[in-house]
């Protein structure tokens, strides 16, 4: 079987090279020979590997309509060119395996309905938390559940700033200097940061675990960059971790979708997940929980789940379709004032006599019962007070945020984090 | 599509629930309804829930020779007579989903191989760590990666017990009877407690994993019956835990098979799985570490596997087999003599000058390396001595310990677990 690679980057190259080095163990498993014949690159001054150069071509047709090139592998990013191969592959009936968020997050359906119809497999697994095989879980062995959430760990870049922030009480920029250093993030870390990409994720794993599309906009997104030193040690003290936290849950009125940084207990299973990892925890019936735990990015993990897919489209071309459909119809969404959360707020507040009672009759004001509050000795006129809400409709919160900002006492909110300190089986 | 189901215990009952609770959801996923048709029990007169009176039946050929019914979900348990319907189905060309570990562990090559032969497809997704999509992940998702290996807690009764002696200090037998009566332990626990349940079924995942048959009597097995409190003391003491682990390691020289308790280090990803909760930590290249973990037994974990298994042998008969092909050739293994692992012995030794030189010598004349030691002071003439090797062949170990029973200053060997304290990075 013959195979063209679009794109020879970090993923691309290890790909390659994992397909040629063992060519012979795949044959096996397979029945077949796997042959990458073609290369697409964009730079034609780039030094490439040896063994790869005979194989590189600058245009993209040399793959796309080669009649001989059963699956392309797009490992390039990025829409646009990558949208429009990948569009023009399928056309053409070639099996797709991308690892390519960013267009299964925003024309999945569409490519996917083409697919069916030309009778070319799309497939994507290396889309999400990169080696962890939760697409085609969710897709085929988790199938006869009934889910009612996804929670996810699944931008790398984020973990692993947090988790700097966490262990050696550094600061975000410190933390996120160290990442980039490392090679965790990019030049410009905007999407990492910005959960751009972690709704992108959790904008497909949603479409796939509830069986409707959700678009990436409906998720509703906040960032790391406003979490402090203060936040995190504020967490450690209430036996917890801040983690950006993608959220997919199913409630009768829809599903409420939403990534943003979130205090967990140290008991949850997602806690544990330090660095660059990934997670996917999943909660159904009859199922239970069920965590996915693994390397979420990178060159290695990420070849993982391409080569799965280029061997699954392999498989599929004997024994028919393994196409992962994500659904066209939309999924009904809650919106967002109606989403239902504990909150984590810290205060800066006058040190006076009242300024708790009316910090506390705001909430109360609102509709929403505290869980728990701390403020520690301070020494000046200011303090400090952290507060814990059960769990309350985003549109009380905000009335209790507006309540507070009207309040003389109150100097400033510092913070505003949501926050899942009990596990899926604890809440029910 | 018509289904027959074997069996109707707690397994069983919730398949079958399930399959006509979810009718219409199951329905849209698959663009045709599922109907279970019949039902094969034996005691006739167990009272059944009155949806499922008129599907029952004493007769397997009421299932086996319908020609309407397509698949046959076997949840019968034990050897025979499952074996044979599963074999029966498979000839007459049904697709067979099954939960049954021990007739995989002893068949699976032959049914598999039938399959094939008669284009019936044969899944059992359930029957190794329930509803942890462990074989699909293997086969597929994986596929494009050389493993090193699988480490497995796959049996919930014994982790369970392990469990309650480490969090509570409570002896094997307390924790075993509460085993019994929260119903994690059956009559006869001797499957689970000395290691049976969990072979049969790393033999599974490693005749899957390695591309080579393992017997089930390849498998070394110790069980936990001799793990004492001051064992689970001393663990702790190490920071680490007792766990029941079931592991499949490649070496150059062949797999090193086993089930045998295992001092895990409170950093491993397996430490934290505690309870009947099941994990399997597979590491290998490029994907590097992957962690699954959730509920390895019970009804609903085992249905949602089973009926995972059945929705995809449901979408199989469009568009292809499915089958989990098993290897008939037998996998290469490493003699039992040369398998190298950290060892953790307790010994009873006289309270003695030359006492402690004489237990080092033993082992250094064995060629072992000490990694730690630890006795604790002791108010009379005897005392206890833990301690931990370095890796080091099993016959090494094995020298060493005949050295140590004709040692007179030791008076007994207490204990000698394997030990694991490093995760596989770390020892890389």
């Amino acid at each position: 079987m013959r195979i063209g690679v679009l794109g020879l980057g970090t993923v691309g190259r290890q790909v390659v090279e994992v397909l040629d080095l063992e060519r012979e163990l795949f044959a096996a498993r397979l029945g077949e020979e796997i042959e990458v014949t073609r290369i697409l690159v964009r730079d034609q001054d780039k030094p490439r590997p040896q063994s790869m150069r005979s194989r590189l071509t600058y245009e993209p047709d040399d793959i796309l309509k080669d009649p001989d090139i059963e699956v392309v592998v797009e490992l390039m990013g990025g829409f646009e060119p990558a949208h429009s191969y990948i569009a023009e592959a399928i056309r053409r009936g070639k099996a797709v395996v991308t690892a390519n968020k960013e267009v299964i997050a925003r024309s999945g359906p569409d490519l996917s309905a083409a697919g069916e119809r030309a009778g070319a497999d799309l497939l994507f697994e290396a889309a999400v938390a990169g080696g962890i095989p939760i697409i085609r879980s969710l897709q085929e062995s988790l199938a006869g559940n009934r889910l009612r959430a996804i929670y996810g760990i699944v931008n790398g870049t984020t973990n692993f700033i947090l988790s700097r922030m966490h262990e050696d009480g550094v600061s975000f920029d410190a933390a996120l200097a160290e990442a980039k250093e490392r090679g965790y993030a990019e030049a410009d870390p905007s999407d990492d940061l910005d959960a751009v990409d972690a709704a992108r994720k959790i904008s497909i794993l949603a479409s796939l675990a509830f069986g409707g599309w959700v678009d990436v906009d409906a998720v509703d997104r906040i960032g790391i960059r406003s979490i402090s030193a203060a936040d995190v040690r504020e967490a450690k003290h209430l036996g917890a971790v801040i983690k950006l936290v993608a959220r997919a849950q199913a409630t009768p009125d829809g599903l409420a979708l939403g990534v943003s940084p979130t205090l967990i207990s140290r008991s949850h299973p997602l806690a544990d997940v330090s660095g660059a990892q990934n997670a996917v925890y999943v909660c159904g019936d009859p199922i239970g929980e069920l965590l996915f735990a693994g390397p979420g990015a990178g060159g290695p993990a990420t070849s993982s789940a391409v080569i799965g897919d280029i061997l699954d489209a392999a498989r599929a071309r004997r024994v028919g379709g393994r196409s992962v459909a994500l659904p066209l119809e939309p999924a009904p969404l809650l919106p967002l004032h109606a989403h239902q959360h504990s909150y984590y707020l810290r205060l800066r507040v006058r040190e006076a006599a009242g300024t708790l009672a009316a910090v506390a009759e705001a909430f109360s004001r609102a509709g929403i019962s505290l869980r728990s509050v701390h403020q520690p000795p301070s020494s000046d006129d200011e303090a400090m007070v952290s507060l814990v809400t059960h769990v309350t409709a985003r549109e009380q919160l905000e009335r209790a945020r507006e309540m507070l900002r009207a309040e003389a006492a109150v100097l400033s909110e510092e913070s505003c984090i949501l926050a899942e300190l009990d596990t899926d089986s604890q809440r029910r």
